[in-house]
């Protein structure tokens, strides 16, 4: 059966029509016109980074972004700490042994954060690392890792290592101050907070960053930050409708909303999510929930697949399941990017739907309503 | 000034209306939807490339999918054969070179193609070539390489060499046999022949090719062949409205105007296009131009900028200029991908305009004249 679609998935994120409309004139990308929009997506991005570094952009996910942050900086036999909380965390460790770069990982329970005296410890009694690489917002697990303890602790005891933020869940929710915090590398991408399509990485890069790149000798030729920046261009085809969606996105974030609005937005939804899924008495995996998604345990008996299952066949309302170990265990609401007070009504509301269909014993109405009192004082 | 525009560049080139209505409804990328999505792509792809091998999808500009080609398959020390006879010829070289992967170019003139003695030489002299790479059509100087001879030459005499075809500018072009020819690996791009915007690139992998993955240790985690064609979705979040575009467009080339006869059609213009400037007075840089665009000298004394510049001021035709030594000397006129009988009259026309306005001496009329002959021929 056809029905209604709503997206309340962690990236994708749904997409304004005004964005949409932005990216159907395709122009050429070696012409003023186009190197005109690179500037200000560049200008816009360190804006809404909130950072004085340039930032690049590459075509292709987020992953691309993480890779380059190593493949740029490191060495082969370099030691780093990767924070491994959850299947982004662990994606550090996987490109850093791709590339022979040795990662010592602190090690973080599903749902729990990273202590930065546990990163501490590591730095300590393993000699030269060369850099830290954690995610401010772990998609996987719902968590906000304190990156801003960990940057202050790094930048004071350790100011040689690199810090290496991946926010592409973070960046446009949360109110993250890369300079202030000491975050060298600084990643994004397009699908989440700035409601574009994916296809899209972005990755800043602070003045100690720029040093690490040059003394770096891991081979990359696509993902070249230092090229990238270089030119008023690209340094290969970009994906040109992507970068007027992105120019659009950033005019709304930046100039309509108001960067400090979207983060407050977020905020507020967020915590009403979190209050109504508590309301119905269900309880949230992460210690220190983001404010990007939430990750709600799924109640005793009842697998989180049917849940995700029934919101869509009845409602319309895709959600995400777990990722690996997690699958059936939890289920995951985004509310991120594009999405309005209605939005998180509709979404608790097919919840409530599909617990009552699995048999779950709770009041009907209870989420919904501690929802609403919650959006009535906000 | 605003004036209507029209887009005849090698890359990025013009989307049909219906193309751009499919990139309109993002869904989710792990969902049997998608997945399905990405299937008939594959299938499809396979059909498009006219081979019975798989062809892998990366988010990225094609030059993401011509460092997979090296980056998955060779080891540091390797030597192969680099084909240089234009930019893009060069960037294999480039590539190589950033891996420790050895280089050696058979330098090619511009506007010249590569012999297969030429490459046999090199072979011959070199111990242990493990790769032969090159271009079909090498877009900087609208050149087709004669890649049925040199790979039948291949298959034949040097059966253990991985050759590696970069057919961004001509699968779907070009009536391209890589079984028969013994391409093991063949590279094309979205913003092509296929009339989607750039951000994706495909690489079809034989046997052969496989055999190379196993023994290669070069670094790489974002770009992984094997990893993208173990999956029944993509390995990282993929570009998601742009494989909803592939989709559309491939459908419409195979199942609607049908491959035969987008090669014919592509045969036509370029012929029409050939004869007209030389009916001109003008002379192709080519000594065996391609079919997807054709590259013409500019006439003496006529810097080729101007007239790039006055048919896009004049016109709002868009054309490209040469690249790099070639910049002012050439101008390159696309008549690849949804491009009809009455966009070449229009994109001489506008030529001949350009022409009259710098003093060039010529019958006015004579290239459009020439053009229509043609087609009333065809």
């Amino acid at each position: 059966m056809v029905i209604k679609k709503y997206l309340m998935t962690p990236g994708p994120t749904p997409i304004p029509s005004f964005v949409n409309i932005s990216m159907q004139s395709l122009i050429h990308h070696r012409t003023d016109e186009f190197r005109e929009v690179i500037r200000s997506c560049r200008k816009m991005l360190k804006e809404y980074f909130q950072t004085q570094n340039e930032v690049a952009i590459f075509t292709s996910s987020g992953t691309g972004a993480m890779e380059a942050s190593i493949s740029n900086t490191m060495c082969a036999g370099d030691k780093i700490v990767t924070v491994e909380g959850g299947k982004f965390g662990e994606r550090w460790g996987k490109i850093a042994r791709s590339y022979g770069v040795k990662n010592i990982p602190l090690n973080v329970e599903y749902g729990d954060y990273a202590r930065p005296e546990n990163i501490k410890k590591i730095i300590d009694s393993e000699k030269n690392i060369k850099g830290v690489y954690i995610q401010a917002s772990e998609t996987s697990t719902g968590t906000f890792h304190p990156i801003d303890e960990i940057g202050i602790m790094l930048k004071k005891d350790y100011p040689d290592i690199l810090y290496v933020v991946d926010g592409i869940t973070a960046v446009g929710v949360m109110n993250i101050k890369p300079d202030k915090w000491g975050i060298d590398m600084l990643i994004s991408g397009s699908q989440k907070a700035l409601m574009l399509p994916p296809g899209l990485s972005f990755i800043s890069v602070s003045k100690k960053a720029e040093g690490f790149m040059e003394r770096s000798k891991l081979p990359h030729y696509y993902f070249d930050i230092k090229g990238e920046l270089s030119k008023k261009d690209t340094l290969f085809t970009p994906a040109i409708t992507l970068f007027l969606g992105l120019q659009r996105s950033l005019k709304y974030i930046l100039y309509e909303e108001g960067l400090e609005n979207t983060i407050k937005r977020h905020d507020l939804l967020a915590r009403a999510v979190r209050e109504s899924v508590k309301a119905m008495g269900l309880e949230l995996l992460s210690k220190k929930p983001t404010d990007s998604l939430t990750a709600v345990i799924s109640p005793k008996d009842i697998n989180s697949s049917n849940i995700v299952r029934i919101m869509k066949d009845e409602c319309g309302v895709q959600i995400s399941n777990g990722q690996g170990d997690l699958k059936g265990k939890i289920f995951r609401i985004s509310h991120m990017g594009y999405i309005g007070k209605p939005d998180i009504v509709m979404a608790i509301g097919a919840l409530e739907i599909a617990l009552k269909k699995l048999g779950y014993h709770f009041s009907l109405g209870q989420g919904t309503k501690s929802l609403l009192e919650i959006f009535s004082n906000g």
